[in-house]
């Protein structure tokens, strides 16, 4: 079974690459004109000169280790020798064509480039395990990439690590139409996936807005989040079983089919959230929950935030095991959204806004608990204002507003993005000392996310980048998250650019076995190097 | 808070071993007399004779180091100097006497004894940390203990190893009543924690017939599946935060209470289901869901696997959300619980009985969406005969029928025990199948289990314990579950006697690869040894 029709960009919020290229309003950090070629040699045709092919209309991307205090580890450079090996293992599949690689060499956000001169397109672990041997041997290092979605610089090459893709690697092997256990290559796209689950009347335990590109072997490796998690909770639990090819092209076989397994560590565990650090994960075992029956959304507008987690409470007591997403923008998010899409509010004007969304097995007793929980959040004046949408199309509309939050900052100006865990309670108390931290230097500070899961998006617009202005948020930011035993990644990882916002979040025996743990697997440290681990002193 | 009501042993199923020690019938593979001491000297107060005070009514326990061809490893012997270290670390609380020693040193099957000489009973991670750091300059073994619930040895020592018993580390550190997140110490008894979370509406997301007695700490050691795993996954979801003391003293303190934290590689994951190998859990932080307002339990009568597993599916589309177990036994678990336990069927003769539990938000929708699923399967003849408990007393009763086929299968004879998982829809053929092949050689040969998760429990009794019995059946029944990528140890783990059973599960990579990480994180092979990983050759 080939998911061979899988849209590889879905439209709104997470467009794709091309959606950026012709967009002239973006103002990512940037430089005028192109940097030195990457180490190792400039001047064949292998070297950065590759990066010159950009549209007029789009600024081009500053290189990584320009803008960063980075210096390229003494990994070997890719050789004619080394191509021609490639050859050998993937024939046809070896990319060296720049204008191909770079959308490979540079991130979702525009904000990280790598100088990658080659990209190899394996379809099986085989063909995976062979390419890490060889790449081991010589002491080459490899950048795992799945659909390149990724907002903290990880899923692209920092200098001109071998650019290792997924993206053909799509098949899916197996599906139980009893158990719901899906079983599939790593390169397959979420949305296809889910696709051909509900086809089968099951859906993906995950759901986000990259899905029309991101992969599943990506969604692992980065212990992706998203919009189901308040109701299925982590790929920890959900995902089953992974084969992943370990730095010196082991295959470690864990792909089983089980929903229980206690032989023995659970190893798979150690993969899921590395980042491709650890080994690269090339077929999935995950575990899809029936479909609900019955989808309602409702979108309500809160006077202040004790309000909205006094309906958190309310909605978890009155909709229990049906509630499946509990989203809240502030009033700065909405008038973003109306401002630069032209997206108009379905309710009143309010302080706060959240998205509650159900997910059950019966349209008439999800109704009815749903009208049971408005009638007394409205009743109570927790509330002010609401929409019910029971209908596809007005649901997608109602999510909308809360999905394009981040294609509305992107337009409002550059953005300065944080993504946190903390207690409920204290959730949005970062986001009003902030802004009343940063006063006019910012022109919106504003906070979102998945409120069910504790999860903040803090977001700053500013006219442009600015390090003074930097410097006033980390690691104040980092620092207020780690006062409230919060996490200073949610669901986003460390990838490149957070990878020394660690220590706010572990203590220092921790990230000592996880340094450990990479020695142990990657001894060579050739897999996604410069990247969740911390720069070493 | 300190849970100090909860009651040590529960009664039913996992009585406690004082019900054994009454219990006359038991063919527990026994030896008529006392052996020899353990290594390091049979003559002292410490030796091995403390196991000499046994009621004259049950027989002694094997040590596990005379059944078994097992050789100690070269670590240190307990010395007077170290009882006295001890001494200081936790004042008091340092168990020398025999007979207080003795329920420690016997697992609850009453299959597996060690001949510790000492049990140190800490309140703190810090204490537990200056024991285990004190232990790996010693070179001294350490067995941690909880409730010692454990069906695999792995819970008890295999030689004169410490016992590290987590039972005084039972305080419960924070509960947030907004997202029913819950901090406690290692020690904490499952049954306690459970009263305590529904108090305040929430529940615990496991149960198991062992809450009167095991710890929560040990539950998270060795992963546990139980009772609602079904509908609240693994510990590997649920569990959000460990603090762990590792070999050599140092405290990993990877307790956070958040739902969301990518930052890093998650490190908890290594010690949920490592059973006690890695290191020590002295605190565990665990999302609880809220509690259901309606709790039905159905008993049906089925007759055969094909019309299981189509109820199955049947229940899952029509119960979606609400239901919260599956369970199945067989016409011959009837047949025990009956003969042995005098409990009488609530529906007619069948060759399956299914238990299915649905728990939701409202009576009433829960009620109509039972009844409408009873209707279609007892229409389409997939049931033939069902009875359903609303109130509690009576859903108990119904729970008994399955959870008492342990006790009822122990009166039957020598039990030999496999917990497997397997595709549901090859389940049962291993039950047929070892039936088939054992003939008359067994009394009983049984299969129950949970379903929903693809659990098979599979129980073989017979007169007496047979050396020959045991080769006809193993490895038959590791390599049929290997056949079917099954799991050799679905939810008990391997502890001391399915250790060698590994490799039936898991490739030689991974097993390389759990050595290594044994290896990392506990160099002297301290923690629990002769547990978990197969025999060195």
């Amino acid at each position: 079974m080939v998911l061979c029709r899988v849209p590889r960009w879905s439209v709104g919020l997470w467009a794709s690459p091309g959606w950026w290229r012709t967009t002239c309003t973006l103002r990512a950090l940037v430089r005028p004109k192109r940097g030195p070629g990457c180490p190792g040699g400039a001047s064949g045709p292998l070297a950065c000169s590759m990066f010159s092919k950009v549209s007029s209309c789009t600024p081009e991307v500053m290189l990584t280790q320009e803008r960063y205090p980075v210096q390229r580890l003494p990994f070997s450079v890719v050789s004619e020798e080394d191509l021609a090996a490639f050859e050998r293992i993937v024939p046809g599949r070896v990319v060296t064509d720049p204008e191909e690689l770079e959308v490979s060499n540079v991130d979702w956000l525009r904000t990280a480039r790598g100088c990658s001169k080659v990209l190899l397109r394996p379809r099986t672990s085989e063909e995976v395990s062979r390419i890490l041997r060889y790449c081991h041997e010589r002491n080459l290092a490899v950048n795992p990439q799945g659909g390149n979605t990724g907002l903290v610089g990880g899923s692209v090459p920092v200098f001109d690590e071998i650019i290792l893709s997924t993206a053909l690697m799509n098949q899916v092997t197996s599906f139980n139409t009893v158990s719901g256990i899906l079983t599939c290559q790593a390169g397959c796209v979420l949305e296809g996936l889910s696709r051909y689950v509900q086809e089968r009347d099951f859906v993906m335990p995950l759901d986000l807005g990259a899905k029309g590109s991101c992969h599943i072997g990506g969604n692992v490796a980065t212990n992706a989040g998203g919009l189901r998690f308040l109701r299925y909770g982590s790929l920890h639990g959900t995902v089953l079983g992974l084969e992943v090819v370990l730095a010196d092209g082991t295959v470690l076989d864990c792909l089983t089919s089980l929903r229980k397994d206690n032989t023995g560590y659970d190893l798979k565990q150690l993969f899921i959230g590395s980042e491709g650090t650890l080994g690269v994960i090339t077929a999935v075992s995950i575990l899809c929950p029936p479909r609900p029956k019955a989808v309602n959304v409702a979108f309500l507008g809160c006077p202040g935030f004790a309000e909205v987690l006094q309906t958190f409470s309310t909605c978890r007591g009155m909709l229990g095991e049906i509630l499946s997403a509990f989203e809240f923008m502030d009033a700065e998010c909405m008038q973003l959204v109306q401002q630069h899409l032209h997206l108009a509010s379905p309710v009143q004007e309010s302080a706060f806004y959240l998205l509650v969304e159900t997910s059950g097995s019966s349209t008439g007793h999800d109704a009815e608990k749903l009208g049971c929980f408005l009638e007394q959040v409205l009743g109570s004046g927790l509330v002010t204002d609401g929409t019910v949408a029971t209908d596809e199309s007005k649901a997608q509309a109602l999510w909308a507003l809360r999905e394009r939050i981040t294609e509305a900052l992107s337009r409002d100006g550059y953005v300065y993005k944080y993504d946190v865990s903390l207690p409920v309670e204290r959730l949005y108390d970062l986001v009003t000392d902030l802004r009343a931290r940063l006063g006019s230097q910012a022109r919106h500070v504003v906070g979102y996310g998945h409120l069910g899961d504790g999860n903040l998006h803090l977001n700053v617009t500013v006219d442009a980048f600015s390090a003074a202005l930097l410097d006033t948020m980390e690691p104040y930011v980092y620092a207020w998250t780690a006062g409230q035993r919060g996490s200073v990644s949610a669901e986003h990882g460390l990838g490149f650019r957070k990878r020394d916002a660690l220590r706010y979040s572990k203590p220092p025996p921790a990230v000592q076995l996880m340094q450990q743990l990479k020695a142990l697997l990657d001894p060579k440290g050739i897999l996604n190097p410069y990247k969740l681990l911390p720069t070493q002193a």
